[in-house]
């Protein structure tokens, strides 16, 4: 895990690393904001980026140094997908190969080498959370906006002790229905449907998984993604059917973007700093 | 003026114009942050952003709505070039054409027609904050970033009764001795170095121009341009000879990005509304 840069922000440090990942087998980039570099965080927030996003949007634009005052909570933003690579297709569209990772494991022959991107953030991030920054396995949350949504939420309700508390910001909740998730599912993991549920939320929380704590996400209803792309009423109703506790605040007139998020990013530091007292 | 997007962020809108400039000969685009687009806003504050940057950069970075609670005064974001021309040399580098007008009239020939940034500022864009947003014309200041430093200086030194006050982050001070002012002056404004003096703050304060009012400036100490680009210190020292009062705070290991100016935003915020009240 090597330091590549440190700039100065508010009274903190923002810090840039960059280490070799296993499993995407290329050098993978993360930003990190430390509220003391001397002292080891009580808790750890891992923030993960939507579409056209990588490990610095977040950092710069959600305005996260006006909430984080009198907290001893590390933020870690790891990148969206792999980089440096040169595979079919992956450079052609905003939303398949680089900057889209999707955070699935892929088996298409193509990918299957590089875009673990689920296994990166479950095992690599995890790790250097625990270990490199030294933060107890009791005191680590996760948020997210957009296309970080499904992957959260999967893991959430796949390991229900593993993470404190969840938020999202207009998450993809039901990508096999919607045609980001198509495209991607068909081309990270193949044609085979039945193979894409493990990676949807609202698959998943109708069929079997409840978690005991709320889910707490906010979306705008002025967001251009909402009824085509990230389908969040079917979520809503997955909740309803297997009673899982779940807060969709729907806001009116926010969209997709920062400014959508910095708006309401208080709300969900607050939310998970409770969690994580 | 065409209204061209409307978000929401915080409990306010930002507002995306276009309109038809008769100083570039295209059309221009700004952004607005509107404390309540119902009623006239008591001021405004102009910011001009840096190279590489457009009408959206302040707004989505600065973290401005932190600061802007209890006031009634809105800002202006201005693009920093005219755009989709097709001009020699205009989209080779960061530093020069689209991204980089550097806010002079240009005389030369391929540029003259299109790149009058000073005027599209000093002219229009100080005509829409009158007229169209119906500002009272003892209500405006400015402030800015970088490529914007050298241009605010200007028509504050020679336009004493115009803006209420101006603070800067970053700014260029002395082009006509870095590379960036040197070769954009070159190109804009031909070879003789006479005629780019009046484009150069630090020679216009040790010639003739004083200004009764304070000069506010944050530079961090750590920006990549401090020694070659910016020359803070030359501007120091023409304030010195010329008895300018001026206040430049040295912000130790604080780079050149919205990182540092979100950091200050609110000092300056401040400094302006208490010269605007």
């Amino acid at each position: 895990v090597k330091l590549t840069k440190t700039i100065k922000h508010f009274d903190w440090e923002i810090q840039f690393f960059e280490h070799s990942s296993v499993s995407t087998k290329t050098t993978m980039k993360f930003s990190v904001f430390l509220p003391d570099p001397k002292k080891v965080p009580d808790s750890a927030l891992i923030w993960l980026s939507g579409l056209t996003c990588n490990e610095e949007n977040f950092i710069l634009k959600s305005g996260f140094a006006h909430h984080m005052a009198d907290s001893n909570t590390m933020i870690i933003c790891p990148d969206t997908s792999p980089r440096d690579l040169n595979l079919a297709c992956e450079h052609e569209s905003y939303d398949f190969g680089s900057w889209a990772g999707f955070y699935v494991n892929a088996t298409t022959k193509d990918f299957k080498d590089n875009y673990n991107m689920y296994d990166y953030i479950n095992t690599e991030i995890y790790n250097l959370v625990t270990k490199f920054f030294k933060i107890k396995a009791t005191k680590i949350s996760i948020f997210w906006h957009s296309m970080g949504g499904h992957w959260a939420l999967i893991i959430w309700l796949n390991n229900p002790e593993k993470y404190q508390s969840i938020s999202a910001f207009s998450p993809i909740v039901n990508p096999i229905n919607a045609p980001w998730g198509k495209k991607a599912f068909e081309w990270y993991l193949g044609s085979n449907k039945k193979d894409w549920e493990k990676y949807d939320a609202t698959v998943l929380l109708q069929k079997w998984n409840v978690h005991k704590k709320l889910i707490l996400i906010d979306q705008g209803t002025n967001d251009d993604f909402l009824k085509s792309e990230l389908l969040t009423n079917n979520l809503q109703k997955a909740a309803d059917l297997s009673q899982q506790k779940i807060q969709i605040n729907m806001r009116e007139w926010y969209d997709h973007s920062y400014y959508f998020i910095s708006t309401f990013l208080g709300n969900h530091i607050d939310f998970h700093l409770q969690h994580l007292k």
